[in-house]
């Protein structure tokens, strides 16, 4: 091989990004690769935009035709987001025997089961890394590093907006609208975060994580999901006074066969590892029968690191390329999906309750509880400001999701109980 | 391939856990290479000893020609340990055509650039995650996650016995030896600690890690090593004050291509991801230009989770093996080495005194830094029982290796000064 050949579609953020490394790396890459990489063509939208980056403006056009149907364009790299459209581009693509890097979680959230088939069945690569948490080669870890284990567990805090959001919230005790203005105000959140802080970010991302680790198409719609938009500072404090602290938690877990990926405001135990990922760094927590406890750390977004994701997925379509073995490395899944009903989900639950300051109050919360079969292990009364009202936090045991849905239905009609203030999931005490 | 059998060099912890992930995931093996994966042949010490893995002993052999020669074997995996007569065994298979996987850091960091060289011209592989940070697949991170980056950093907790002890001392407290003696009593340290407290065992993982991360050969013999044995509570307790946590850190740092690669006990800011990495868990940080911070988390040894790394290594030959491109995915060392000198060797440094309690010391001390062109950041003064006895305690800004061992040996010989009692390494506040 002479050269190769890629086609760029999008020069945004993470675009510029993969013409910088390509090109301030291009000795690492050679010796790897054994031959150069040059960006023959780029899809932009306007051609003569000021960009941070240098490039040739010969090679920009509008028309992505002009790249897709291109003969001499070995690999597409697919920067742009968009879900529709881009689905499109890949497919012609594809059809027209180009492997293809992307970026873009939303669009393999949706569309990545059938895009990978198709790729497999033209021979194509079909490589994702810079999808999920950026620069971390996370779903090279899944289905590499940990080849030969059965994993039965994975959480990630895999959005750096909320994360910001969160750490701020945590260390300087301020509200979360003061806080997303100063993440919007810093970059760290975009003008709309309704992704971000609604979850819908993350849960893209435990579908494609989830499917590659438990070898299984988990759908985007399969992810229960619930954001960060109703934390409180009181949530937050009462978390510290207990020994938690507040992450959005991208959970999911396997028994036996049966699964369940959400993600939700959590409260982890301050010793897990998770606990001390802090700012706009995400990680990723993978539980393996045999391995145990790993984590992998690092920045999940930004242009650079995210660059970093996408050109080593370049390397290795073009090692593949070298050795004649392209679309060969894909495995389909494994299983069945099998979804985890709400009472086959078990975990601790946290609870705060505006209640009437009366005798008997505490003690009928209880009955309602045992009652339920449920109890908990952790349990504070703060008096409140005004007059004959408190404040109940509590933690119970480990109770199914169905049993605590029983417990709140039957407080919220408890003579006495004012309001449910808030209830977040608690993890991290086992394995 | 009906189905492909594996010889085993070993049969002891590590050995045992092979044999169980490949009995308990023959499923997710026979999945991702389409056959079944059968151990021939084991060679052992004894026989009939009792094992704690259940196993046929028909398949076991006290004669390692029985596997290197047997044309039937395809791949080795080497869980013996051992350095001299364990290189012999795989030159051997290597010749006759086998496949390597080993876990053996020992051989590795003395004799890989040799046997990669052989395996590569034999088309043969040979793979050695298990060598370094036990389950966590920190090799494949470097060699295609960061495929694209140029690592400038890596800092390692790579030695999960002295990652205990140093734990254990800072939490509760206690003393070097108290620990050590509960350390093997729980079989977190061996009846011999040396090789780990003395530092041997990370600097192999080191000069593999470098090796690789930097592409260029690092030898054993270009890591400095001190070990844990002469860190003292009091040692601790002022790390604390001044806000940092004592690991023992792997140190592997480029500066254009001049190389610097240390294993020593290392004060960390709190804040640095390395400073909440307890008890027996492993770690490798590794900073990319484009990427920035990334970390690897997981368990550094055991039974199991070495053998998924071994395992997950098996899985990667057996890809291979059926795609046809065995021996071809190696990249020899891109670069020369060339070792940095104690001028070009920049870090903060703490320094723990005992001096006499008269007007002037202190001084006269600081007289000695900037004659040498050296200031310290922090520094703590305390009257010791004794009379007429003070501790003094510093932290300097960043300066030279050379520079700062002129400062100790002129306070050494410091009117004033009785005794240099502790220095050690500071790092962490920046990247």
């Amino acid at each position: 091989m002479e050269s190769i050949s890629v086609g760029l579609l999008g020069l945004g953020t993470v675009g510029s990004g993969v013409v910088k490394v390509i090109e301030s790396h291009q000795d690492k890459l050679m010796h790897q690769i054994g031959c150069p990489v040059k960006i023959k063509k780029a899809l932009v939208k306007e051609i003569n935009k000021v960009r941070d980056v240098d490039i040739d403006t010969s090679i920009l056009t509008l028309d992505p035709e002009e790249i897709l149907l291109d003969p001499e364009i070995d690999i597409v790299v697919e920067v742009m987001g968009n879900i529709e459209e881009t689905k499109e581009h890949l497919i012609k693509a594809i059809t027209h025997k180009k492997h293809i890097v992307t970026a873009n979680k939303d669009l393999m959230a949706v569309y990545g089961p059938e895009l990978l088939t198709l790729a497999s069945e033209h021979q194509c690569d079909l490589f994702y890394e810079a999808s999920v948490a950026g620069g971390i080669p996370i779903l090279r870890g899944l289905v590499d590093g940990l080849a030969s284990d059965r994993i039965t567990k994975m959480m990630g805090i895999v959005n750096g907006t909320t994360n910001f959001i969160l750490t701020k919230m945590t260390k300087e005790g301020r509200s979360f609208d003061d806080v997303l203005s100063e993440a919007q105000a810093l970059g760290f959140a975009e003008a709309d975060p309704a992704a971000d802080v609604g979850g819908l970010d993350s849960a893209r991302k435990m579908a494609i994580l989830s499917t590659l680790g438990f070898s299984m198409n988990i759908d985007l719609d399969d992810v229960k999901v619930k954001g960060i938009t109703e934390v409180t500072e009181e949530d937050l404090q009462y978390a510290k006074q207990f020994g938690y602290i507040m992450k959005l938690i991208g959970y999911a877990h396997r028994e036996g066969n049966r699964v369940e990926v959400s993600v939700e405001p959590t409260l982890l135990e301050e010793s897990h590892p998770l606990s001390s990922v802090n700012d706009e760094y995400n990680a990723v927590y993978v539980y393996g029968e045999a391995v145990g406890e790993t984590m992998f750390y690092g920045p999940g977004a930004g242009s650079l690191p995210t660059a970093t994701a996408v050109v080593s997925d370049l390397v290795g379509v073009m090692k593949n390329m070298r050795l004649g073995v392209n679309g060969k490395s894909a495995v389909s899944p494994q299983f069945m999906k099998q979804l985890k009903e709400d009472d086959e989900i078990y975990s601790k639950h946290f609870l705060r309750l505006h209640v009437e300051d009366e005798v008997g109050v505490l003690s009928s919360i209880t009955s309602v509880f045992s009652k339920n079969g449920a109890s908990f292990e952790k349990v504070l009364q703060n008096p409140l400001g005004e007059e004959k009202r408190a404040e109940i936090v509590l933690v119970t045991h480990k109770t199914s999701l169905e049993g605590f849905e029983r417990v709140l239905e039957e407080l919220r009609d408890l003579k006495g109980v004012q309001f449910v203030k808030s209830t977040y999931r608690v993890e991290g005490g086992d394995a």
